[in-house]
């Protein structure tokens, strides 16, 4: 897919220009300095040739290479060859034509540098419309406008204005920043990081991030896929390729512009709980895209997964000729919930013999300040040896008898490839050389053991998404029929907000259990049901103009007889005639009183971007409070279900704590699942919370003690 | 004070070298190449001299520098005048005579780099404390043993083995570990970070890092301490020293080996709750010591409070050449609760005349991709005119017109040293050479935006820390001679469990509210004591050797009249006396029932390091469950109490959330002072808790319904 962008035989670059400095000018000299193979077509008007000075690699690697000409074209019509690729360089209110030459010339791929479309208002974004229709309707795909372009080091291709053509490596970057694409080139040249690609996909008029995740996942150059996001275009799509793309290599994202919706978390209410910040989290998690918090973050965790294997569990060896920074790390891997790993006794005792008496042979294992590069690949020797070591993290810092690069050679020399290794070479001057060395034999290094551990427990977290189960998402049996039957006639009616009595119809529907009881219109009705249900009983007004019952006297819990049930009534009537006398009343629902148990929130929101959005919590203070809740996108598995229990505090509480008898954990996950069922089979349900989900332990019942189903409005039966 | 260690003017090396790469040889080596101004005597009894050959410092500012001629002592005594320091590097056995010959001549502080003592087992341990018992008897101060040695750039001091000589600058830097010392001197080489000095404190035998806090405090060269501990020697001296010294320059620790202990925090009891780790968090923030969680962010917030003023409030203004890394600045700004400033409107005008039209005026100050050197200036001197900004951040991508080295002397030229201005040059190669100029302008730089906020955050929490106002420890009028009493009684019968009667008598006596009680030994006493108190009781078994006591049927609440009293007496007595036959019981407590509130835990246990530490949390599942907790050292001010109850989540509840009432605050604060006044006064107790105690809402009473004092074991009346 998109060979046209990524391995193009002839390139055209529109706006092409004499003058170094230039835009037009850069993208021309690095395609012929980043040693492009194929045909370079500058287009201009005004210029018969370009002569592009040997500069950045081709200017290192040949020393003396001589200047370049090219010859231009006045238009591309008078190429009169067919192109693949064409890069666009020219004023914005030029663009449109050099597209349609493009096209016409035999372009599959169109990159437009030029910026000046939507992000300078309603005009330019009109323009930018009409860029994107044009190419659509020819078949052409669009990258842009307003990028910085298109790197492939392994096609030596270079088709952008960036100042830097990065080595050749496993990472592609996905950026939607410019400027950050040219940070990255720069900061990844301070490394010596090689890269596979770069893209700069700018205002997404057509290629968007989840196009890039898929051509890349067959592009055998890329082992590892970087994005900087500030938004996603098609949360649904993105979440299915990339799933898919996980699935075979990492996908990390950071993605930024979290906090103005985070901070929105503020009451019980699913809905507001969900900010937009929690909806990618979900949608990552779901998707097992590795998310990077920070900048740095991003490329330590790239780094890690580009250059090494994938963890088998998260038993951790370090080794160290210092105590201190062994100390970090430890803390560091404990921190995180990793393990620092139990050597095995045969293992430690080969070490003991082999190194000098003084050194450490527990875990970290302390190498001593004056060991040398033999004595290094000693202990990773036994570190790989050893089976209760799944994963090696090496510290060095500089003593007086430290060799940084020796030590960088005897570790390449001695990794094996089979679990991974990650280098702390602390300090500054001294270890430079030696840095160089780990990055040449891909063994990732980090300045500090905090930032290496980090990166492992990125590796373990998403090798461990890969191990996962497969996702089989149960379908139970359910009365679907009676549950679309009620939201259509709720629709029809134009009544967007289920009340109780009909959201726990829908609930019963999909199997959920809810307290025996009938909407009663008179006492004498009301006594009836009671003693139908069986008493103690609670009755609650029934109204659709009145959304908080207890507020007006509509609630009424532990009435025991029928005397209790007729004067409640009565009395209710009474004073909701008062106190909301315009509201229309259905009657009051009266309802066997639940059993008592633990009280739980189970609810669902739909996120604009990426659909039905389960929560779980622990009800009243636990979720206000606390903000212990989890969010899982549907549908849901059984294992997810269980996993988001796991995920929150109040989890301990659930299994029980301090010799309290737990829940029927089961029951909650069950439910879950059951939402997840009801919410998949019906888009027109936009929320929905039953609060309180009332949950016995193992064995007894648990029930759906209030519900509330919001409908989207605009939606259809 | 230690005049002698950080200004010597003479200057003894035992264990001198010839041989380049020994330990002997490259301290005075170092003394000569970095430069020392006074005498200094190498000592060794086999060379008449040692030849130093120019390097580092020396060799690189004196190009053709000639090897410099030192003539050796044989011995110490020899030398025959007085030296200052002397510092020692023979093999262990040989220390203590050196130690003895340096004494002697005059030395006020040895230092001694010669490892093999405490670290190695008991016999070490043993002859360290013979070398620190010697300096001690002639009071002499002893660095180390297994030490890196000493440098003070200020005093063109070199006294270290280090391969390095930092730069002058404000840094002093303490240091545990020896290694990381040296893995410091290097990165700092590498940044071009200078130093004050750094003191590499080896095994602590006597000079550890309280004297050195309280040396550097009048240190007129030391801007910023930063140190790196695996423990602390004395804690409440470090306590006490650390805040003098903090309240004149910032302290920073990077404090390892946090998590076995952290890991412990697993039950509701005040004692298991506070882990070491707690305790030196506590110690910390008492102290006003700035806390580092990784190496990098040690030296990342000292550099910024060495270089930069300190800000007067949390207003953060962000200028950048590109939006992406402005998104993540303000998303890191927002998550560690700073405020991205809202421009002034009179500014934002200044700079939309000024600024080209594209540019953003909001906050980020988007200066545009093409901004060079006068724009960024531009658009500083804007943010530093605005009153509505405290802190400005300053962010550079490399893009095609970016001028690293003229925008960092622009950005050094335009700041006023009046707000703090923390720079983000993103990138590597490109952007060094600007990075270079930062460094040398006393501009702190940080590779991402999201590290530059942190290093804000932490000088934002010192400078609050700065402004706080004066401690004043509130002394309550208490009977102190009553609490005497029923502790000394405990103690001389050799109880060291106070149990509930009397922990309630002693809580009355520092007059806090406990409910109306007495002890019934007979039913009718039972019935008496409960008509006094009035209806309803609660009736408790009081035994020393029942702990649990609801186990046993030894509590029955919410009894309502006499029958119940006398039924409730016969029957637990009964119940006792099988379940429990052994027990002695001293009879029934009868008390009367609480008033409904929110349950607090209030408790104080002391640490072996820094004494008394009070602990807060909301009751039952909030402790166990949510480990939602705040601990404090006492003695504490009516503001640290406070403090406490606002750091913890349950906060917002206690405050009142969701319509309801909230309670008395000042109640759970007052609280907190009485038993900080309490266990201040006592000693002797070791560990407490008042579990619930029961406060109600704002002017009603608040009561401790339960408590319990354990006295340390070995104390004395």
């Amino acid at each position: 897919m998109l060979e046209s962008l990524f391995t193009p035989q002839t390139v055209a670059v529109i706006g092409a220009s004499r003058t170094p400095g230039k835009v037009g000018y850069e993208i021309v000299a690095n395609l012929v300095n980043g040693g492009f193979r194929g045909q370079i077509v500058p287009v201009n008007p005004a210029a018969a040739e370009i002569v592009v000075q040997p500069s950045g690699q081709r200017a290192a690697e040949t020393p003396g290479a001589q200047p370049v000409r090219l010859k231009c074209c006045k238009d591309l019509p008078s190429y009169g060859a067919k192109i693949d690729l064409s890069v666009i360089a020219v004023p914005s209110k030029a663009v449109k034509a050099a597209v349609a030459d493009s096209i016409n010339a035999g372009a599959q791929t169109v990159v437009v540098i030029t910026a000046g479309f939507k992000e300078t208002g309603p005009e330019g974004a009109e323009a930018e419309t009409e860029l994107a229709a044009l190419c659509a309707g020819r078949g052409v795909r669009l990258m842009g406008p307003n990028c910085l372009g298109v790197i492939n080091t392994h096609h030596h291709l270079n088709a952008s204005f960036a100042k830097r053509m990065p080595g050749r490596g496993g990472i592609a970057v996905i950026s939607q920043s410019g400027a950050l694409a040219a940070a990255i080139l720069d900061w990844a040249a301070g490394r010596q990081l090689g890269l596979a690609s770069l893209l700069s996909i700018g205002n997404k008029a057509d290629l968007n991030e989840t196009d890039f995740l898929r051509a890349l996942a067959d592009d055998k150059h890329t082992n590892v896929i970087a994005c900087y996001l500030e938004n996603i275009t098609s949360g649904d799509e993105f979440v299915k390729v990339a799933e898919q793309v996980a699935t075979v290599k990492p996908v990390l994202v950071l993605k930024v512009g979290t906090t103005q919706a985070g901070a929105k978390a503020a009451s019980s209410h699913t809905g507001s709980l969900a900010g937009a910040d929690i909806a990618y989290g979900a949608a990552f998690k779901r998707a097992g895209v590795v998310r990077a918090e920070t900048f740095e973050a991003l490329f330590d965790y790239a780094s890690a997964l580009a250059m090494q294997p994938l963890p088998k569990g998260n038993n951790v060896a370090i080794v160290t000729n210092a105590g201190g920074p062994g100390i970090m790390a430890a803390d560091a891997v404990e921190d995180t919930g990793m393990k620092v790993a139990a050597l095995t006794p045969r293992i430690a005792e080969v070490l003991k013999t082999k190194l000098p008496a003084a050194a450490s042979v527990g875990n970290p294992i302390d190498v001593l300040g004056d060991a040398d590069a033999a004595r290094y690949a000693l202990a990773l020797d036994a570190a790989q040896d050893d089976p209760a070591v799944d994963t090696i993290i090496v510290i060095l810092t500089p003593q007086a008898m430290t060799y940084p690069v020796e030590t960088a050679q005897a570790l390449a020399k001695c990794a094996r490839g089979e679990k991974p290794i990650l280098v702390t070479f602390m300090g500054g001057v001294d270890v430079e050389p030696g840095r160089r060395e780990l990055a040449r034999a891909n063994l990732p290094d980090y300045p500090s053991p905090e930032r290496a551990v980090a990166a492992l427990k990125a590796m373990c977290d998403y090798a461990a998404w890969r191990r996962r189960p497969p996702r089989i998402v149960a379908r139970f049996p359910v009365n679907r029929r009676r549950a679309e039957r009620i939201i259509a006639r709720h629709l029809r009616a134009g009544i967007y907000q289920v009340g109780e009595v009909k959201a726990k119809e829908i609930l019963r529907a999909y199997d959920f259990d809810v307290p025996a009881g009938q909407l009663a219109s008179s006492a004498d009705q009301a006594v009836e049901i009671a003693q139908l249900v069986g008493f103690p009983v609670a009755m609650k007004i029934s109204s659709p103009d009145i959304l908080h019952k207890s507020d007006v006297g509509g609630v009424k819990l532990n009435l025991s007889n029928a005397e209790q049930v007729r004067d409640a009534y009565e009395l209710m009537m009474l004073r909701i005639g008062r106190r909301a006398p315009e509201a229309r009343l259905d009657g009051a629902y009266v309802e066997r009183m639940c059993a008592r148990g633990r009280e739980i929130i189970l609810g669902m929101t739909r996120d604009p971007q990426f659909g039905p959005m389960l929560m779980f919590g622990l009800g009243g203070i636990f979720v206000e409070v606390m903000k212990d809740v989890a969010f899982y996108l549907a549908p849901i598995t059984a294992e997810e279900a269980m996993q988001m229990l796991m995920g929150t505090k109040s989890y301990a509480l659930l299994k029980g704590a301090r010799g309290q008898t737990g829940v029927d954990l089961n029951a909650i996950a069950g439910g879950l699942q059951r939402i997840s069922q009801l919410v998949t089979d019906f888009p027109q349900i936009a929320e929905m919370d039953i609060n309180p989900f009332i949950v016995g332990e193992a064995g007894q019942s648990s029930v759906a003690a209030d519900a509330r189903i919001t409908l989207a409005k605009g939606s259809h039966s």
